[in-house]
């Protein structure tokens, strides 16, 4: 039938440039995120969190992924970062394509990590690579602890797992053990961390972490 | 491009069964909810709490959406109420298609009230209609106000909008103003409701307007 045949292509034209954006950024050097969630996981929190915290260290950049407004990139070019923003126009995803496309405003000379926050959205994102390194998935303690069961790709495809809104668990019935089996049955490779934004929780271990991941990538270029 | 056209053929496709699918509940006197939102902002907490009140003033039925498990459907069948799982195997949203397949499963003589519970994603499940009298979306306080400009579409389509988790508003930085002038910005004929599943808020409201909503088309048909 020719809807698969044109969605069979596409993945197979991502995939492609998928390829094309690995090579650049390896070339250059870059470590790079691919951030996804829900709407409302906390995303651009963790993202100001994150830069405030690092970018006194290496050369950061960020591609905001959104329908249709700037409001994310926003709040991230307050924090002094350069930032380029793709608006989809109601697509749910990004896909290497527009990777691709916004590499060539950004200057990659020197970058060490490139985090691209995706759209928020815990089903289509994790179908198409982009060129990052590392796949990592925001939950939010208030969206239950039922969703890896319920939106596995996301979880399979993740090198690292943030469970974000930690100090709201309290008011949920969110059950923490459970969540981590149930991510383990989809990824036993994953790692786990835990945040609040508002209480400024476990971003020295997120950030440490992150500083190993982008030493390791200068090293082996 | 073969792919715009697809594109193209799949709404074209999915309008003409929702046709169908909106003839056939019509005639049956069923009205019908397609209940959409992000992952994790409390649909199926809302429909435990709305079958409570209601199943004993009217018959209702629920089909569940889902990518691959039944966990929500076994969460309303302990309801006591009729319920049919659909999984769409990976795909982002339910389309009339899957709907018309469903109705095979249900009785509709003598329904009244038909609660379609979309997949959990803010940006797809709404450029589809798939027979629905009346599209309700869900945002929760957690999630953040800044959502109805990010993601407008599931606000436009929206005879309703309930705001969920409205017991954690306190525990956030949601601002009710901002998010009621957002909606009404992109959708002025909307009607608001603002409920708590766990503090057990709002539903009898709520439940009051579908009971007007279901008398009506009864009345009608």
């Amino acid at each position: 039938m020719s809807e698969i045949k044109v969605v069979t292509n596409i993945l197979k034209a991502n995939d492609e440039l998928n390829a094309v954006n690995r090579k650049e950024l390896d070339e250059k050097g870059v470590y790079v995120i691919n951030l996804m969630s829900s709407p409302g996981s906390g995303k651009t929190s963790i993202l100001e969190k994150i830069l405030s915290k690092l970018k006194a260290d290496m050369k950061i950049a960020v591609i905001e992924g959104d329908l249709y407004t700037t409001m994310d990139a926003q709040r991230i070019e307050a924090k002094g970062v350069p930032v380029v923003q793709i608006n989809t126009g109601g697509a749910c995803h990004l896909d290497a394509y527009m990777i691709k496309d916004a590499l060539t405003n950004l200057n990659l000379d020197g970058l060490e990590l490139l985090i691209v926050e995706n759209v928020g959205n815990l089903v289509c994102p994790a179908e198409f690579e982009i060129g990052e390194d590392m796949k990592v998935t925001v939950l939010s303690t208030t969206e239950g602890n039922d969703k890896p069961l319920k939106y596995p790709l996301a979880f399979e495809k993740a090198g690292v797992v943030i469970l974000n809104k930690i100090d709201l668990i309290e008011y949920t019935n969110f059950d923490k053990g459970n969540f981590f089996d149930d991510v383990r049955s989809i990824n036993d490779k994953v790692i786990f961390f835990e945040t609040s934004c508002t209480k400024d929780l476990g971003f020295d271990e997120l950030c440490l972490w992150i500083k190993n991941k982008v030493k390791n990538k200068q090293y082996n270029c």
